[in-house]
């Protein structure tokens, strides 16, 4: 049998597994890879570190050399090198050599595309100017460290509020500048629902981070002195001695669009499950194509490195005939900055509103991240949502300072094992007191869920706060409910309520809160038997001033 | 129908949780808390933390008052006060008041007990000397650390190397004092494998922390200047001017004993997976009950504050005529010291071999907690075992600094699910640069069992590398294996090997390693292609290391 021949386009990180990855499998074949950048397999993740000098080291972020692939795996590395088009009939590429113009083609039995995505640059006006940048590559980030150094700016805009630019906008401020965020959503993070991003957002007012949201830029002037106005939709002119994009990729697709394969809807390139696009010899990985997320049935664009890496071994493995399948995404992500980490996993509100999946409960909680009598205990602000019909758990958001990747990791490992809140609440995880609680915050979301599921307490939507007709009663001490509460709510606390019945309408339905609905669980408890109308908000005031300060912000 | 009435013996984390649930599910019982301490609901898990005054404020541990309980849950609590005998026909307990010495009988309809355990105090020569203490109540607490404060003890000698007894080395060694500990078993912290616990002991170690294992107490004697000798089966004699016991603690089992309840082997009191001990109207929740092990099937005391939780609300739901069943302990634990984290879930590989349960896999990995390239990555030790046949997850441990607990977590999470060594190595978890990696730790275990699964990787138990015969090749570069290797191993680097095929023995088996089992396994896939027979030693040098260090220390 002939030695298998694979070229692989693409050399970070879904290119450069899925070449090691084949090796590992076939010893036999021969295989290229053909980067057009100076690296292959960097550390991209890394960059906005790179640029706020949290990684000092720019060698730091080459995870493994030309060299490294070629003494150890026997991969032969092309860098500078673009592939420009695909002759499907005869297999084989076009390469173009960046540095001498040279062109010729390579010969493949199987083609592996893993081009990545390019960061978007809308046409504004002035788009090009000399201040303003993109973040893909190491010499990106070293474009903007070196403007950071040598041009000493002071004000920092950063476009587009989503986990790069606001990782983007921490590393700014590490860097001493001052920085705006304008994001043209209502809320930083668009994935994640709006009550869970404020979590986010306060968090960067806190830190100085100005927040310009629901306002889209439209064009950038340059001033006399040479600094930017960063102009947006609603008038205002911003001003800016760096500028960094950070709006989101799109897919480097075109490259598989010429050479005629299928596309998605999104601007992806198609791929089965195992990752094989319309021409059975060619594969596709990363953050170029587009995935299923398995949860909503939604095909997405999911520039992530996990799944990039779980891709690329999925297209060795079927380059080498095996049966293996990618399963999917479901959306597990994580950024942190100023000492606070907002995770997600599985679908949003948003997400299954917009996939158009109905019949599930969200709930919220404000647990610990460990025993509160231990020193440094932080409150992990959750929302979590589940099937009605059965508890399945579909997603899960958390935000605060500790412990938070932690019980998204739990949570998204349950749910890829379909799990429902009843397990969550079983679950025995890791307690001593610097650890967590011996009802660990994942069992708090599963107890709660499970409350609702055997109708031990029903849950009011948010929404209905604000009806005039609702008579709310908050059940904290006068203290915490005259500092703060639910609009128009009276207060009778959870310790006078059986004492207090009486001042309770019969008529009416009662919409119970208190601080983050421990409380109103409880009073919950205590006034269903007396045969009186009552559900619950969710998550309590904290929740509330959630979902409020986005009116305000 | 007339009101149900249930006594609770016992108010700290079993009894208090329960009486809290049952006032949730049922409004109009009469509930009665009876402890025999001064306090219900106080954390004693806190306790070690506040001799160390890591917990500054005695209050912080009371996690919930008498008056909290009365105001909140209308539950009448009776501290002070012990129940010493049941009368199962009438259904009657007595009580007396530890105060006054009043004894008086309270009916019930249904009996609680989470009377919890006690520290084990052995009948040795000198146990009653004033400076020897166990650490069970607030009381105790406050009793070492008031000598700590007014003796000002240098040397404290620990007994018992498991999990209380490292964090009591640790919080004694905070407030200064010179710790020793003595340990029986030939290892720290018991129910870990000996080859995980030792990374326990190098930091307890390096922390100055004396470790006497393999070696029992004998007596205690007293010397002219009110010190002690700790004499030990060794004949050693280790002055202390404090000594804390931590050897275990027992069910406080005798009242269910005497009132003829069925016990268990261990002397535990039997419960049904309702928690409901021989006679139908009595239950049991907490340390004093045994638990079955649902992986080992074997029954087992666990005095954790989780399981007593859930046992709690279990006998709650079984009390209200609910059908909630306890799906027994899969024994995850955690423990922390001088900044380093042990924790496991699931069986060990000694509790498989104790049980009698064999064909399963286990596997060595030292991943980063994340990115290696982001600043502050520290490796996590862990070992995983798994099913042979199908890939089933057994078990996992880890020691590390940072992370341990989320690996931990997930894999609990995972086990809980009966997840396979496939579902860990697809697992879609947070990654970013600071928070894990795009393969995440648990992927990696995963990756390295589904290789052992598909048979891409076969492994060599480590005692093989203590056999003559064996043909051992590191594939480290020479500064590394130079630095320290396996003894007796051949150096041939990965990036070599293809090209020194000729040295190695055809008719030999080859065992590979090198640092972590990385290089390793790619060196056997090289290696395999060519017929040659190979199999690798798991975890590399640092898993060799880790085991050699038990017989060193």
């Amino acid at each position: 049998m002939a030695k298998r021949r694979v070229v692989v386009v693409g050399g970070v990180a879904g290119g450069a597994t899925c070449a090691a990855r084949l090796r590992r499998l076939d010893e036999e074949a021969e295989i290229l890879v053909v980067d057009r950048g100076p690296y292959i397999s960097f550390a991209n993740c890394g960059l906005p570190y790179y640029v706020g000098d949290v990684i000092h080291d720019e060698a730091k972020l080459l995870v493994a050399t030309t060299e490294l692939l070629h003494d150890w795996l026997n991969i032969e590395t092309r860098t500078r090198s673009e592939v420009f088009a695909i002759d499907r009939p005869a297999r084989t590429v076009a390469v173009r050599n960046l540095e001498t113009g040279e062109e010729y083609t390579e010969p493949y039995d199987q083609l592996v595309l893993a081009p990545g995505a390019a960061p978007i640059r809308p046409p504004w006006p002035g788009i090009d100017l000399p201040c303003i940048f993109t973040l893909r590559t190491i010499p990106d980030s070293r474009a903007i460290r070196s403007w950071i150094e040598t041009r000493h700016p002071r004000r920092a805009v950063v476009v587009g509020g989503g986990f790069i630019g606001l990782e983007m906008a921490e590393n700014l401020a590490h860097r001493g500048l001052s920085v705006t965020v304008v994001e043209i959503a209502s809320q930083v993070m668009p994935p994640l629902d709006p009550e869970m991003a404020a979590y986010a957002a306060q968090k960067l007012v806190s830190h100085g981070v100005r927040l310009v949201l629901g306002d889209g830029v439209t064009a950038f002037e340059q001033r006399n002195d040479g600094s930017l106005d960063v102009r947006t939709q609603s008038g205002a002119a911003l001003g800016a001695d760096l500028v960094v994009l950070a709006i989101g990729v799109q897919p480097e697709a075109e490259l598989a669009r010429s050479a005629g394969l299928e596309m998605g809807e999104r601007g992806g390139i198609r791929v089965d499950s195992q990752m094989r696009t319309s021409d059975p010899r060619i594969f596709a990985v990363g953050d170029a194509v587009e995935v299923k997320n398995w949860i909503t049935g939604e095909w997405e664009l999911m520039p992530l490195a996990g799944p990039a890496n779980r891709q690329a071994r999925v297209a060795a493995d079927a380059i080498c005939g095996r049966n293996t399948r990618f399963r999917g995404v479901q959306g597990t992500a994580v950024c942190g900055f100023f000492g606070m980490t907002v995770a997600l996993t599985g679908a949003t509100e948003k997400a299954l509103r917009r996939a158009g999946i109905e019949g599930f409960q969200t709930i919220y909680l404000h647990p610990n991240n460990h025993a509160g009598y231990y020193p440094g205990a932080k409150p992990i602000h959750m929302k979590v949502i589940f099937r009605k019909s059965d508890g399945l758990v579909l997603g899960a958001q958390a935000a605060g300072e500790e412990g938070v990747a932690r019980r998204i990791d739990v949570i998204a490992q349950a749910i890829q094992l379909k799990a429902t809140v009843f397990d969550l609440e079983e679950a025995e995880l890791c307690y001593a007191p610097p650890f967590g609680g011996a009802k660990d915050a994942v069992n708090f979301a599963g107890m709660i869920g499970a409350n609702c599921m055997r109708g031990d307490v029903e849950i009011a939507p948010w929404h209905e706060a604000e009806s005039d007709s609702a008579f709310i009663v908050d059940v904290r001490e006068p203290h915490e409910f005259n500092a703060d509460s639910v609009e128009g709510a009276v207060n009778i606390p959870l310790g006078q309520l059986r004492a207090r019945l009486a001042e309770l309408p019969a008529a009416k339905e009662i919409l119970l809160t208190c601080g983050v609905g421990m409380r109103s669980y409880y009073a919950y408890r205590i006034l269903k038997p007396h045969g009186l109308r009552v559900r619950n908000f969710s998550g309590g005031y904290q929740t509330y001033s959630a979902i409020h300060s986005q009116d305000v912000m």
